[in-house]
């Protein structure tokens, strides 16, 4: 009997309606295959716990992360509670960076079932992998002078092995799968970053023979994952590149509450972190009406990421079913209520 | 009668389609009108010439396009030929830094006849007012060591000034609009440069208590300009955040090929330029095909700035009645030629 410890951190808002709900779906997957329990160590830290405690995670918060095999949280952040950078910066951001889960990957795919805003999505099915340790998202800069002579100054840290880390695993993903890789630049504006970026891509490629490869800028990606999204394989994109193109990503697959994502180490020397795209949505909490596909479908990627992809497979069939079968929640255009949902992925797990 | 003189440069791909076409255009809405001539100075400056000169415009350029009244570009850029930052900073970006064209206007409007990439385009019109001299365009920055060890820096800069005559602009034109602005942010992620953003957007907000306020993160802006566009008035943006949602704007118009853009010069000193929002589109010249609408949409744009605004207004019922009629380039479902496009709208003028 494998035991899995797992850190679970419900967060904000509807990540408190929709963490506790998806475990009793994990359980049931364990109890289905029989070889593994899931041993949960829950931590409140969330805005509320900030206004009681002035931190986002106790000092002992990460150590405690670190002793599990996995992180699996809900959602961060509820600016009229804390403002985002504090809370993201003190929780979400804190843990991608200290337990070096150095890569984002996001997956979108059209499902049938859901609907899509675009008229013809088109059977799309495609990854970002997102730089997640540095790049636009630094602390690196501050404000000079005050009132109209006012300047503030940011700056973007672009490391070689950040960049090429993110664009490899790039390409050993579309060697599994269609066979392209589509990067995300804007050096015709950018013009230290992103040529860098383009440097690192081109030298990555060439040890990639048999990958196709290409170039957008991202505007003009942006626009591609509206016009032609069954065009991409996997997309490799900086933070802040990928974080427009995976909320880009979740709206076409018809709701941002459907997308899910993996935060992930590579050196094996932290756990990595699952979580949903969507965040913590203020404005429905308590109402029971949060969308749980995303984070299910994050689940799914943990479960495969711990080894258990027999689960991770059910679960997606599973939730792939409960949607064919019409039992959605009201951001997907149906009106079943979380548990309602979760009820039914379970009946599908036998 | 007034004479007024029209720096022309139709630079690189389409550019050069489109241009002459839509001269032929401003030329019969001069002689419509009666009270007014056009004199063009076109300037060769793209790709091809720095091949041959070594330089994207001559020495002197500047300073003739400082005498005439409006910039009326095509497009810059043919990466096949040139490197991108090397076209774009030697002639587009120079020109919008150096003619002190701090503000980039760009609108969006559903279309009647143009079909959208949308199921529901739901009749939207909005305007992008986006920064258009500074922030992450910057050429501050560069890159130290090699190999494994290289750092590429970015340096955003981001003033007082230029930040909120933005955001100023955005809140003039609203008044005279659906009276909402809606600010483009990513203070969740960045950290010094999008809370500077933040907090001159309050402020400014704080002089036009009867505009509507919000202020979106950019990943989930730019998911809305797909999932609820109708929901805009003028969204105000960073360089690069318009830059990203104006491509956006475009695609769910139905084609970037429609979309028109104003670099507009707030201190009368230097001409205010006009080019579509679309690029030079190497892959489809010498075919007959560009789509001429956007340069069109653009040269209303021209004759509103310049003060005729009723040959403005002709223009733009003549762009949407051609629509109407069908006649259409392929890229937005139609078969028409360029050239067949200019003759139908030119009969629209009379
Ligand atoms: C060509 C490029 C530098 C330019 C920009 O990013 O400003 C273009 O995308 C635009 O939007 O005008
Ligand atoms: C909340 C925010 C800091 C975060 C990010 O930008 O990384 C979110 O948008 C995401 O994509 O996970």
């Amino acid at each position: 009997m494998k035991k899995l410890k797992i850190s679970v951190i419900p967060g904000d808002g509807i990540g408190r309606e929709v963490v506790p709900e998806t475990l009793r779906v994990l359980d049931r997957l364990a109890e289905v295959h029989g070889g593994v329990t899931f041993q949960y160590e829950t931590h409140p830290w969330s805005c509320e716990y900030y206004l009681e405690n002035g931190v986002m995670m106790p000092s002992d918060g990460m150590a405690r992360l670190h002793q599990t095999d996995a992180i699996y949280l809900g959602a961060v952040g509820n600016p009229k509670l804390v403002p985002d950078h504090i809370s993201l910066w003190g929780l979400l951001i804190k843990i991608r960076r200290e337990c070096e889960q150095v890569i984002n990957i996001r997956p979108a795919q059209y499902i049938e079932g859901v609907k899509s805003p675009l008229a013809e999505p088109n059977q799309f099915d495609f990854i970002v992998v997102r730089e997640n340790s540095e790049g636009e998202y630094s602390e690196v800069g501050g404000r000079i002078h005050s009132g109209e002579d006012e300047i503030a100054i940011q700056n973007a840290v672009f490391t070689r092995k950040a960049t090429e880390r993110t664009i490899r695993y790039g390409f050993e993903l579309a060697q599994k799968r269609k066979g392209r890789v589509t990067s995300a630049t804007k050096s015709n504006g950018i013009v230290h970053s992103m040529p860098f970026w383009d440097d690192v891509f081109q030298e990555v490629s060439n040890s990639y023979p048999a990958i196709e490869t290409e170039s957008n800028h991202i505007d003009a990606l942006a626009a591609f994952f509206v016009s032609k999204p069954q065009h991409f394989d996997v997309v490799v994109a900086s933070n802040l590149f990928g974080d427009i193109l995976t909320d880009l990503g979740a709206t076409i697959m018809g709701s941002i509450g459907i997308a899910p994502a993996a935060n992930i180490n590579l050196n094996g020397k932290y756990p990595s972190m699952f979580e949903p795209v969507h965040g913590s949505a203020p404005d429905i909490i308590g109402q029971g009406i949060a969308n749980p596909f995303g984070q299910l479908w994050t689940a799914k990627m943990m479960l495969d990421h711990l080894g258990f992809e027999e689960l991770g497979s059910l679960l997606i069939k599973a939730i792939k079913e409960t949607i064919g079968d019409g039992i959605k929640t009201k951001d997907l255009g149906g009106d079943s209520s979380t548990k309602e949902v979760i009820e039914h992925v379970m009946t599908k797990l036998l």
